[in-house]
């Protein structure tokens, strides 16, 4: 597979065309942005471990009946995924109140819900990604409800089983944003990520935080975070 | 029935017991506030209509099968409902983008929808009415499953009943804020008002703003604006 132009340069990632129409390759930087790209630094190793950690998920994942864009993984940075359009949606997920979640509606951090929320964010920088509910993102044609109806399902699903594969680790899923995309023939698929950059992990037993919130709050040592979680769920 | 003490007093409205616990009084204000009370002032006459308004429609909605707490009207200003426990979310449907839809998504005014669109917002000042979905009013305990479920539907009945009511009137609904209350049985009742101050009412003709709008924006003459829905509506 053949690298050629780059397609888009994101905050995390670089997206570059391959020989195949169908196929993009993605290359992760060490990069972290947070408060909507108004704090910037690197987190030495990030990129090859979001890479490698994402891989292993997705797979997992589409072996459990959810189809990911994923096609097979080049280096330790680079993976060749089918090319879509990404549906402008952030997904976010939520066991445990958190974040934004706990700031705008006034919770202190770590309240368990009884059952899991599911939200989208409009992803449109200019606007500040703004909370949307699903009459919303039907309204503005940014989806159908039938589109809506299976990135619900598979949210779900993806939470289901992050949770059951993370508790095997000793560490919680608080919450997770997920993003999704349209193939060609317009088969929704799981894109983007699935790592400390995109989810909330808290050691099980200390509460300790082992994701980029270690960045976003300057806690310290988010490389160690980073490589720890890759020592639990990758056995690095 | 005997009007008691001052239970609350709210923007637009003050709430007094009776001599039924089971009954309160409504007294309507002129008093109008905007942009989360920090722009305040007075349209006179405002109270009179918006009571007469909301008791007019109520009315119609309990015969189409929307339960209310109205009970009857007292005088111009005041009106006997039955007291609830009113549920901290504000119901925002929309026929049409404008307001906090239109600045929050970056779409210009007046987009009509091809469906309504039904959200939520937490009512809590401090917290300046966050957006919320079901999802989160469900995690925080704010209603059941079972209650957003009824509130959604009774909202539709009302947008399609208003809507209809509206349009023989000359006037195009735009968007509107319900609020429901659960009665000492439990049972889901729409509660405080349907009026100008609530709902967004442009003429179907010319477009010109019948509604809060005209104090929100200064747009002139506000009270002409509610005389005229009342003279429309009431046939005052």
């Amino acid at each position: 597979m053949e690298k050629r132009e780059q397609l888009y340069e994101g905050k995390a990632k670089r997206v570059y065309a391959t020989d195949d129409p169908e196929v993009v390759i993605v290359d992760y930087k060490d990069d972290a942005t947070a408060f909507d790209g108004t704090k910037r630094g690197t987190i030495l190793g990030k990129g090859a471990i979001n890479n490698r950690m994402t891989n292993f998920l997705m797979e997992k994942l589409e072996a459990e009946g959810v189809p990911t864009h994923y096609i097979r993984q080049l280096s330790d940075r680079e993976t060749a995924v089918k090319r879509v359009r990404i549906v402008p949606l952030e997904v976010i997920v939520r066991n445990i109140s958190a974040g934004s979640f706990s700031k705008r509606f006034g919770v202190e951090e770590g309240r368990r819900f009884d059952s899991p929320t599911l939200e989208f964010s409009y992803k449109n920088d200019a606007l500040h990604d703004p909370l949307m509910n699903a009459y919303h993102a039907v309204a503005l044609k940014l989806a159908t409800w039938k589109e809506i109806d299976i990135i619900r399902d598979y949210a779900f699903q993806v939470n289901d089983f992050l949770k059951e594969t993370l508790l095997q680790c000793g560490v919680t899923l608080v919450d997770f944003k997920l993003e999704f995309g349209k193939t060609a023939d317009g088969t929704i698929v799981l894109a983007d990520e699935i790592s400390p950059d995109t989810c909330r992990f808290w050691d099980a037993r200390t509460g300790e935080k082992l994701d980029k919130d270690r960045f976003r709050r300057d806690l310290g040592d988010p490389e160690g975070a980073y490589r720890e979680m890759a020592r639990r769920l990758l056995g690095d």
